[in-house]
């Protein structure tokens, strides 16, 4: 099991939100993404310092499952975690729950290592094992 | 097999790209709801009708792969179609391609059928009956 | 006075709403780009290829206002003709309106001529000619 | 002179940029969005709150200059305060500034009272009164 989570914090605002008064179902990637990265910065790595050092991690896939609708002004806490790691690919889990841990949305992005230009490359060694301390199980 | 496959357009502007020159990943939900509310009125059953007879599609859930990145001003086809259907449930499928039918993206989105505050509501038969038409198997 | 006005259509989906069933204001600036975009191809001037040239016209200025508020399904119109161009600035005006001429949405955005690392760069003498076509009056 | 100015902190995402790694014009209004949402509710009226009272705050027009492209990670301050209150109209005004000061984006948003139903209706005085404190002069 555990290992920890990272935990990023947002509020929904109307440019979020959708008729019917609900955050429209795209705009949680976008907001994964901010928590992506942050738990990169939290991490030690940045992502704007790997993508000068020609490193990033573009989404090659993502499954979101929408649970409840989050509503304007709620408060966001978005969880993340990995779910998989290797030199070259990263799976990235998430939940969007409320500070009562109602949740929202859970998600899993799959990521590639490459070069600006898109050809694959492998993630540092070090990076790898600083995932190590997130490397939760997901409490289903 | 196969069935039909509707086709929307839809060129690739500024507003959906990120750095990198290429469409940012969450946009193409979007391009998708797009596509997907094109496909209702081809299909006699346009979503703004339902929704003021109280009924509703909210998208319970997403898979997307993402298999080559798309440009600015690229010309997008988007094919949809039904993968699987009962009167509270629909799964549509589509992908994301270039007229010349190299693959960006393959979506599958979930969505549950129900009244505007979000009770399940049974969508009517003749509907379900409309969707046999595009009722298609994908070619993977 | 008059001159032409280019006309570009686009429908509202759920992407662009917000809360009380209405365009997001943001949303416009996207709609209005997407305008601009097929006016300078009906011009004979794509942005992409004036992009490879190494010209683009970064917006420097934006003025909106807000008429009536558009709703989820509506047609747009997006009237697009010049107010003014020099060699170095263009000023673009728009209006967004429904086919039945209500108006939603009045907008001018300034542009400079600059090279894609934004120095100052003169645009070429005949696309300011190709301009002239469109540089209608504004009926107010 | 003066007056206090209100002050929000938010990171760009790659979400909000386009191609040429800068922020995209019209993502602006959606920052912009988030810090008066905040400088609302530091005066003491949450939108969400005066919303459940039936007063909205619709946005009439905008103005927004570009001054300087930001960037991919950038912090950005934005600073918020009043240009001009009556009890049916708010001018808002707001700076988008780097850490050190740099000037990325100068705007300001008219926005009417109303009820949900876009009907005018005054604001309460006491609202009027506390947007006092904030009802600095710009220094341009």
């Amino acid at each position: 099991m555990p290992g920890e989570i990272f935990r990023h914090h947002q509020r929904v605002i109307y440019a979020q939100c959708t008729i019917g008064n609900h955050v429209y179902h795209s705009r949680y990637l976008d907001i994964l993404e901010a928590a992506r990265g942050e738990f990169m910065r939290a991490l030690g790595y940045p992502l704007l310092r790997l993508q000068e050092e020609n490193l990033i991690f573009p989404v090659v896939e993502a499954r979101i499952r929408y649970r409840a609708p989050a509503r304007y002004d709620d408060e966001l806490v978005i969880e993340v975690w990995i779910k998989n790691a290797t030199r070259i690919r990263l799976t990235v889990a998430a939940r969007v729950v409320s500070p009562e841990g109602k949740i929202y949305v859970e998600a899993e992005t799959d990521h590639v290592s490459t070069s600006i230009d898109e050809k694959p490359k492998r993630m540092p060694q070090e990076l790898l094992d600083a995932c190590e301390r997130f490397s939760a199980i997901a409490t289903d």
